[in-house]
């Protein structure tokens, strides 16, 4: 019998979700458009029904052993996602408990940026790894941390915001509501309001300065920071010595042994490393100078959304199993 | 049987010590000047064998069941007081080795807000909480972080170093080395810091323009605000609003279910509370306004840091003993 998971991706626009095994190799991908549905029970039932298409081209010699879900704003301690803002489905969405219901298997959901560090523990380059933190670079930025070997979940099972520390109370404006959050400089979208601010104070020529915000993305601004585009280069500097500062203060609260990288902005390499590096070492207080690393994550492929999520489901048998042993 | 552990305080200046029951209930207290001894050694043999006498003249019914130490830059994996700038004695103090060897129980060492976090776990206001944060505000500001019923300690034991984030990187000279850490500006030091600050800048008459830097207190400070000095107000005022506007960042971290202030400052009541909780509030993440509390610490008298240190003990026992019931 070979044990296999679900694992599912919730997205605004997509969910992905993949059949995987305990080594990370996905058997089985599929894609349903969550825009597509009206009812949040109309998708939860295409969900389903594409999952267990899925199962029944699997070998009969498998098993499914549990489901993981990744979603913004799901809850580890309910198993809800609740007010997510990228969902059209008001209120609370009781999402562990109709898998569970479906599958007859444990279903555990949490926010996208904990399946995220929980995948980089379970097939990244967290493997032995007890304490580290995972930083995911996309529209916005989110963080997940592992301490003592376990997911850091808090009181209300909303651990990890570090997105919306704040750079600057009077800065930038940003979706939670608030001025000046991290995730308003350091993100996909926050890297390119940099550009624009840069564009804006300077007089500097850059190729940057043909492009519309719509049309603007990390992989142009690396390119042209390549290229030598001091606006581009600049935005990259003035991005990882934000982040870099703010990592130093992550860094003090939890006593981390890595910090990883995840996503669009983290595929740039040196271009984002090296200032934030730079910047988080200048910053530390020096009793944890030179002891954490940071580092690109492993996951940076297509299916980590997928894997983080089902690693979700290994994380918590191995605990089970670790448990039944000393019993 | 009765089971008592032995509460160890290293201080700069004084080592106190006090043999303590599961309730709480200190049986014996001792006092060793730290400063006396030249030799650590010295140190050491003075107190066990004040340690000894005090447990000679126990009840024959009573056993010792282990050694909680608290110290700053005491680090709980390694059992040693590593590199502390507040003793004599420089290099590494195997400190939990030592009393092991001597009494033949085990020794719990870890740094001292640490131990005032576990304190407030086993005897004072966390008793049912597993995820909070304990603030101490003494000469600086130390934290000691509980997530889900566990001692956070990092990767290298040095985790939760709050009074090291930054408030201006431009700011007050800290003792670490840095500029602007959150501990220069809230602590007892901090609060002084800010009164100077005041009268230099401003003209407004104020009961503290008679009181030298060396001879002002939290107390003296705390009393003019209660006579209404306008200065004085405004340094607790001003000490709240950046304590809050910090401890919004920690939220955000680990999402705590409440913040417990102890020492000297906390001891202000509504002075130091109402501006950190109201700019806490106005400096949070929406989504975690209104979860968590802050609130007075229950371990405010003069046997706190020997019920912390005694604290790391219990806290060690019930968890071998949880293991054990499990098995």
């Amino acid at each position: 019998m070979k044990d296999l998971t679900i694992g599912i991706d919730i997205g605004g626009t997509n969910t992905k979700f993949g059949i995987v095994d305990r080594e990370g190799n996905v058997l089985h991908q599929g894609n349903i458009p969550t825009t597509q549905f009206e009812d949040f029970h109309d998708y939860f039932n295409a969900m389903v029904e594409a999952i267990r298409k899925g199962i029944s081209e699997l070998p009969s010699s498998s098993r499914l052993v549990g489901i993981g879900v990744g979603a913004a704003n799901g809850n580890y301690y309910t198993g809800n996602i609740e007010r997510a803002t990228n969902l059209k489905w008001k209120g609370v969405l009781p999402l562990a408990r109709l898998f569970n219901e479906a599958f007859d298997v444990p279903c555990i959901l949490t926010n996208d940026a904990n399946a995220a560090a929980v995948g980089e523990m379970i097939y990244g380059n967290a493997k032995n790894m007890k304490d580290f933190v995972v930083i995911t670079l996309g529209t916005g930025l989110g963080s997940g941390f592992v301490c003592g070997g376990v997911l850091l979940n808090g009181k209300h099972g909303i651990a990890g915001e570090v997105g919306h520390t704040s750079v600057n109370p009077n800065g930038r404006y940003c979706n939670c509501g608030k001025r000046g959050c991290l995730e308003t400089y350091v993100s996909a979208t926050g890297i390119k309001r940099t550009v624009y601010k840069l564009l804006a104070d300077h007089l500097e020529p850059s190729e940057l300065r043909g492009i519309s915000f719509e049309d603007l993305n990390t992989k142009m601004i690396s390119e042209a920071a390549n290229r030598g585009d001091v606006v581009a280069k600049e935005a990259f500097e003035y991005t990882g010595r934000i982040l870099g500062m703010k990592l130093a203060e992550t860094v003090v609260h939890t006593d981390p042994e890595a910090i990883f990288l995840f996503g669009g902005l983290s595929m740039a390499g040196d271009l984002i490393f090296k200032p934030t590096i730079r910047h988080m070492e200048a910053n530390l207080m020096p009793l944890f100078r030179g002891k954490v690393k940071v580092l690109p994550s492993a996951m940076q492929n297509q299916a980590a959304p997928i894997l983080g999520a089902s690693s979700l489901v290994w994380d918590y048998l191995d605990k089970l199993h670790a448990k039944a042993e000393l019993a």
